[in-house]
């Protein structure tokens, strides 16, 4: 109510309604504002900050905008606009990458920065490149795990909050950055702190990890041109750690940093939706299946019992979801559409497919049961009763796609195909697999969007 | 050394560095990241994002760069830029204004989205600049009354984080957002949360009123382009209130708007540095002068005692600045500057006058002994001792410029002829003036820059 009230307000306001003294007193907060911006101008602060800005404005379009097609001027932007463009098309599906321990996303807000990066800086070697993005998704995971799940817990969307630090160290390790030029640019990517989970569903889930790599990027270029912040940003009183969350333990991750690899850890979404629904999607398919062995009519299903862990009501219990984003939040979508088709890929969390009448009529059946106790996040249980009192059951112990049970090279490689094709076609999605499979053996990744 | 260590790692880090396991985790990672960028872009999210900032991106410099002079490419740019740099600027010399209740700095996020966005959409009345720029001020300062003082306790730095929805809502207001589109304006601009306080004496700081600026106006922009959000991003489980503060009131302040206009209680900084120095800038100040009645000399103080709030350690105890950044939160300096030379103006904070040998031997000399229960924010009391052993001794109930001993009109007159003069002149200054105190009668704002 509170964000109505106040939309409302502003929205119908209007200047009869200001008194004199109102008006009064804007006009003097104007110009007391006007006349700090024209002198604050004599400051290295906002001259770095131009100078850094610079090159995007009106500048060459250096950097591709991956998925569209069409001459330079479509296809192409400034690095920032297509760090940030990147960063949204990159996880707008949520069929990106997961690092279970922490739910983080880690190569959206770290490679969007950084290929627009490479692109504009041309030549940048492969080595380089996968050097600087290691560094990046050591950072963000490490930091992750140091404030999991209490930074989680109270509602950041953490892929976006520690995202911003990882493409601000991914950046400033391409560019060269020296150590207290990498501190400064930590501190600029660490106070910007985009994302939190209301926005799950919307649009601006995906914002977040678009906002967090230009964000982090600029921190990186404005602290190689010296902008100054704090070399201790992090661990500081009123720094990152203490101000998003009420437990850190920083250096103890720090202390692994090479020694654990955290982008060991990744994984990749068979399913393009919220990670914690990929067990019940995968005990859905697996139903569909066995029921269309034992010859079963899958449509005179007359109830559907979910046993999960309960942060899947948390963060995915959207139980009439009206947009493909939201579908992508919500178990009775998940579960219903895994049942129906035996599948849940992209063609299954469109607005179309979410309002779909079968599938709505088959949302309706599902109940969800939460047991903290014997459903870790990647664990479910889903139970379907058909209209003549059979039963059929699935236990998922590790879903498909978890650490313990991954998508295998040719999966991978399929759902890169599906992905792209869809976007430039069959011929040239084989071409892009090549090209982006072997981007560490580049002598210049800036040459990249040229191989496909 | 969180960050210290975490930089010179990513410094250090090469490619020999990574196991081929590594390298190889990181180029799936990175090609899966491809693969959702190009499949991701046939999504809404992406085409509006761009939609919303190909304005900007080789467009024409629509936007005013108040501070700079010269050609077109030079003093001007696209609005988004603008909004940044202006941002930066208005705030880099703290020396804008003061909601005290909340310590927010009002116009600086509000007033910098909205001048380039009304240059930029020109024509623009004066009296919906006004209308706007109110709306803005008055979302941002409730907000922050609602979430005061666990918010800013707790590190935030408060003008920033709610900056960049007041911008969100100027903007939204000017543009003509219809009520949902302003709720989504709303969210998009409250999932940025920038700005903690481990940066107050850097350049980032500044950066952040900046990104806050941009931040804002570009949600409401993506907002008009029907970019989703959420409508109830401030008081939901996981939304701005609960997310950024342990305590929230909003509705209860809220209820008041239009009824208590946050805008009549801003206040204007007669001295370029952190609030919560003033009071003892005005007792210096006035203790130079009795001095001098009273022929004594000020250079044989040896000792200078103050007692304050508690705040002023804790924001402003930087007892040995090196920058002149540093010295805006350096209350040494402050009381320094001011019994020296009984003036506080841009001038005093300097690198070079913080690094004067004079002020840096005279800065030891102070003391500072907290003492809430008889000081409130405002108030201070400065005691000096010369080597003949007298003593002066200044208490200050109100500090100059807060709400119940105010800046003058004309006060406020010689602080604007005095920043912007040093800038472009004196006869352009007083144009400047008499252009920025017009401004809610013009037609068309948009032509403000013309007039000066």
């Amino acid at each position: 109510m509170a964000t109505l009230q106040l939309a409302s307000w502003a929205v119908r306001l209007t200047y009869p309604d200001l008194t004199s003294s109102v008006v009064e007193a804007a006009v003097n907060s104007i110009y007391n504002w006007a006349g700090c911006a024209i002198g604050g101008y004599a400051q290295d602060a906002p001259r770095i900050a131009q100078a850094t800005i610079q090159p995007f404005f009106g500048g060459p379009p250096t950097s591709s905008i991956l998925g569209a097609n069409g001459s330079v001027s479509e296809a192409y932007a400034d690095a920032q606009l297509a760090a940030f463009l990147n960063g949204i098309a990159s996880h707008v599906d949520d069929y990106d990458d997961t690092h279970l321990e922490t739910i983080i996303h880690p190569a959206g807000p770290v490679a969007s920065a950084l290929l627009s990066v490479a692109e504009w800086q041309s030549p940048v070697a492969g080595h380089d490149f996968i050097t600087a993005f290691v560094a990046g998704v050591e950072a963000e995971c490490k930091l992750g795990l140091s404030v999991t799940p209490e930074h989680y817990n109270v509602g950041w969307h953490i892929t976006s909050t520690v995202g911003s630090i990882g493409a601000s160290v991914a950046v400033g390790k391409l560019i060269g950055l020296d150590t207290t030029q990498m501190q400064n640019a930590i501190g600029l990517a660490a106070t910007q702190v985009v994302g939190m989970q209301e926005f799950f569903g919307s649009m601006t889930k995906s914002f977040h990890i678009g906002r967090a790599a230009s964000g982090g990027m600029l921190g990186a270029l404005l602290a190689k041109n010296n902008y100054t912040s704090s070399l201790q940003s992090l661990e500081a009183t009123y720094g990152w750690l203490h101000v998003v969350s009420t437990r850190e333990n920083a250096t103890a991750y720090f202390d692994q940093l090479g020694e654990i690899w955290e982008i060991e850890k990744n994984t990749f979404k068979p399913f393009p939706c919220g990670i914690v629904l990929h067990p019940t999607i995968d005990a859905a398919m697996q139903l569909h299946k066995e029921a269309i062995q034992q010859d079963k009519d899958i449509s005179s299903v007359k109830s559907i019992n979910l046993q999960v862990n309960s942060q899947v009501l948390i963060l995915t219990g959207k139980t009439n979801p009206t947009t493909g984003l939201e579908g992508k939040f919500s178990v009775n979508h998940a579960a219903a559409v895994g049942l129906l088709y035996g599948e849940a890929t992209p063609t299954y969390f469109t607005d179309e497919a979410v309002t779909n009448a079968t599938v709505v009529e088959f949302r309706k059946k599902v109940n969800v049961t939460v047991n903290d106790e014997r459903f870790a996040k990647d664990q479910a249980m889903v139970t379907i009763e058909f209209s003549d009192g059979s039963t059929l059951e699935k236990h998922i112990e590790h879903a498909i796609g978890s650490l313990e049970n991954p998508l295998t090279d040719a999966d991978l490689k399929k759902k890169f195909l599906d992905q792209v094709s869809r976007r430039i076609g069959e011929v040239r999605a084989e071409r892009a697999h090549t090209a982006f499979k072997g981007i560490g053996d580049m002598a210049d990744v800036g040459q990249l969007r040229l191989l496909y």
